[in-house]
C-alpha cells in the first residue's frame, strides 16, 4: 500500500483502544487525498475514514477543521464528523502524525455534473456560507495574495519548461490581482476548494460536503468563484453559461450577491484560477513519489486564466 | 485517484447498468492490488470490489480464477463470489479492460500473525486444497520453472547491482532446482500466493481467502512452501519454529502429508523463494511509474533463499 503512511492492522488496533466505535470489519487505504493518508474503516457500528495528516497540514489549524465540521453539521450542513475518542479529543498523535477519525458519507462525486448538479452546488455553497456564521475560530486564507506570491516564487522560472509563456502569464497576473484584490466584500468562512470532488450525491440528490482542509475566511464571492471556476468549463475548454445561470441561481437562492461582488466577479475568477494553476504548478515541478494521486495538468488552469483575463463583465459567466 | 485505469463515476453508471446490483452509495479507487485496477463499491444491496483486470492478466485465464472462486464457495471456502451481470456473464469489458465484480469479504490481513493464525492458515489452505477436487478447469503454474527462466533471462543481468552475489545466486539456485524439482508429488489446485495480504481475519477468526489470480495446477506442498515461507519469518529473519509447527498442524488437521512431500519440503521450500526474489526483482528494476503500490524489496527473498539453501531437512521447520 502506498498511502504515505503505512498502518498496519496491528497498528490500527492498537490507536481504535483510544474509541468507542466498536470491532472493526475491514480496513482499506483510499486512493484519495493529494495531501494526506486516507483508509476507510468499516466497524460494526457503522463507516469511517481515518486520516493521518501529512506535510502541507498544520496541526495548529485541525482546531479550526474538524471544529467546523462540527459547527457546520450543528447548523445543517452534511459533512463529515470528527469521531471524538474516549478522552473527549478531535484528533491525537499516531504513528507520529496527527489524526483523526471521520464518519464516512455515503454518496459520490460527478466527473460530469449538469446544470441541475450546477444548481445544487450554488446552493449548497450558500448554505454553507449562511451555516458559517457564528463558527468562534478565525483561520486566514493561506492561499490568497501573499500565499501566491511565495508559489511564484518558487516556480516562476521554470514554468516556461511547463508551456512557453507561462512565467510571465504568472508574473503579470500576480502584479494586476495584487494591485486590484479587493479588500471589503462580505466575507466570512469559506471552503476555498468546492470542486466537484468534494460534493457528493446519490442519484440527483446532492447528499454532502467534504474535505474542508483548505476552509478559511475570505470573501465569500471568491469561494462561488472558485465554484463556478471548477464546474462549469467543458472538458475543451469552454465555459458553459448555462451551467454558470443555474449555479448563480442556486446561490443566490440562499444568499444575496451585491452589486460590488457581481463587478469584481471577472478579477476573482482570475485569482481562483491563479491560486490554482500556482499549486498544480507547483506540485507539477516537485512531484512527490510517495503520492498516491498524479499532479493534475496546471495547463487546465492557465487556459482558464486566459479565458478570465479577456472577459470583460460578470454577466458573461451568467450574472 | 492513481489505480491504473480511471473510472468516473458516469462510466460507473454506465457498466452497472448491466448489473442487477442496486444503487450505487460510494465508490472509492483503492491501494491495493499491484496487478489490477480495484475499487470498493456500496450500494443499497451490499458492498462489493470492482477489478479492472490490467497488464499480466490474461483474459483467457479469467474463467479459471471467477469460476475457482465459485466452485470453492459451494465447497465451503469463504471467497469473493463474481456477481454475474444481466446476461450471466461473470466478466465483461469495460474501458478497455476485462472487468468484474465481485462481492466484497469482511475482515482484515494482518501484518504480524501469530502461531494461533498460523494454525488458522495451515487448515484453511488444507480445506481449500480439498474442496478444489473436482473444479472442471486447467491452469499450468506460469510461474514454475520454466517460468523462473523467463525471468531469470529478463534480471540477473542487472540482478547485482541490487545486491552483490544476487545474479550467481539466482543463476546456481535455478540450475539446482531445475535438476530435482519434483514431478510426481501430489499436485492439484492451489492458490499459489497464500501470503498474510490474502487472509482475512474477524478478530482471531479466519474470516475468508482473497486474490485468486495466480491460482493454478501444481504440487499441493509448493502451496504448502509457499505459505510457510511467507507467514513464519520474523521481521529480522529469523525462521519462527513454532509457528511453523502450528501452520503444519493446522494443515494436517485438513489432508494428511506424505512421507515424500516432506522430504521435498527444503527443494520446494527453496523454489517458493526463487519465485519471490524474481518477480520482485522484476518489478523492482522495471517499475511502473503509475503502480499504486511500491515495489516489494526482492532482498527479503534473497536472504529467505539463501537461508533455505542451508536446511538439511524439513525438520528444520518444524515438520
Amino acid at each position: 500500500m502506498a498511502v504515505y503512511t503505512d498502518v498496519s492492522f496491528e497498528d490500527l488496533e492498537g490507536f481504535l483502544s483510544g474509541y468507542d466505535i466498536g470491532v472493526p470489519l475491514s480496513f482499506k487505504g483510499i486512493a484519495e487525498g493529494v495531501e494526506n493518508s486516507n483508509f476507510t474503516l468499516q466497524t460494526d457500528r457503522g463507516a469511517f475514514i481515518l486520516t493521518l495528516y501529512e506535510k502541507r497540514m498544520k496541526v495548529e489549524d485541525l482546531p479550526f477543521f474538524l471544529g467546523l465540521m462540527e459547527h457546520l453539521d450543528a447548523h445543517g450542513i452534511a459533512c463529515p464528523q470528527p469521531v471524538r475518542d474516549k478522552s473527549g479529543a478531535q484528533w491525537s498523535m499516531f504513528k507520529g502524525r496527527a489524526a483523526a477519525i471521520l464518519t464516512f458519507l455515503n454518496g459520490i462525486s460527478l466527473r460530469r455534473p449538469d446544470a441541475a448538479h450546477c444548481q445544487a452546488a450554488g446552493a449548497a455553497l450558500a448554505g454553507l456560507h449562511a451555516a458559517g456564521k457564528g463558527f468562534a475560530l478565525v483561520r486566514p486564507n493561506a492561499l490568497s495574495v501573499a500565499g501566491w506570491h511565495e508559489l511564484a516564487a518558487a516556480t516562476v522560472t521554470r514554468a516556461d519548461a511547463v508551456q512557453a509563456g507561462l512565467g510571465a502569464l504568472i508574473t503579470e497576473s500576480l502584479a494586476e490581482l495584487e494591485a486590484r484584490w479587493p479588500a471589503n466584500l462580505p466575507a466570512g468562512v469559506i471552503h476555498a476548494d468546492l470542486f466537484p470532488d468534494n460534493v457528493l450525491f446519490m442519484g440527483d440528490r446532492l447528499s454532502g460536503i467534504i474535505d474542508f482542509y483548505f476552509a478559511c475566511n475570505d470573501m465569500l464571492a471568491y469561494d462561488l468563484a472558485v465554484l463556478l471556476g471548477s464546474w462549469c468549463f467543458e472538458s475543451d475548454g469552454a465555459y458553459n453559461v448555462t451551467k454558470g445561470k443555474a449555479m448563480i441561481a442556486g446561490y443566490r437562492g440562499g444568499r444575496t450577491i451585491t452589486d460590488a461582488e457581481v463587478a469584481t466577479m471577472p478579477l476573482l475568477m482570475r485569482g481562483a484560477a491563479l491560486r490554482f494553476l500556482l499549486t498544480r504548478l507547483f506540485d507539477w515541478l516537485n512531484p512527490d513519489p510517495n503520492a498516491l494521486v498524479r499532479p493534475k495538468d496546471p495547463r487546465e488552469y492557465s487556459k482558464k486564466l486566459r479565458f478570465h483575463a479577456a472577459v470583460r463583465q460578470a454577466s458573461e459567466y451568467g450574472f
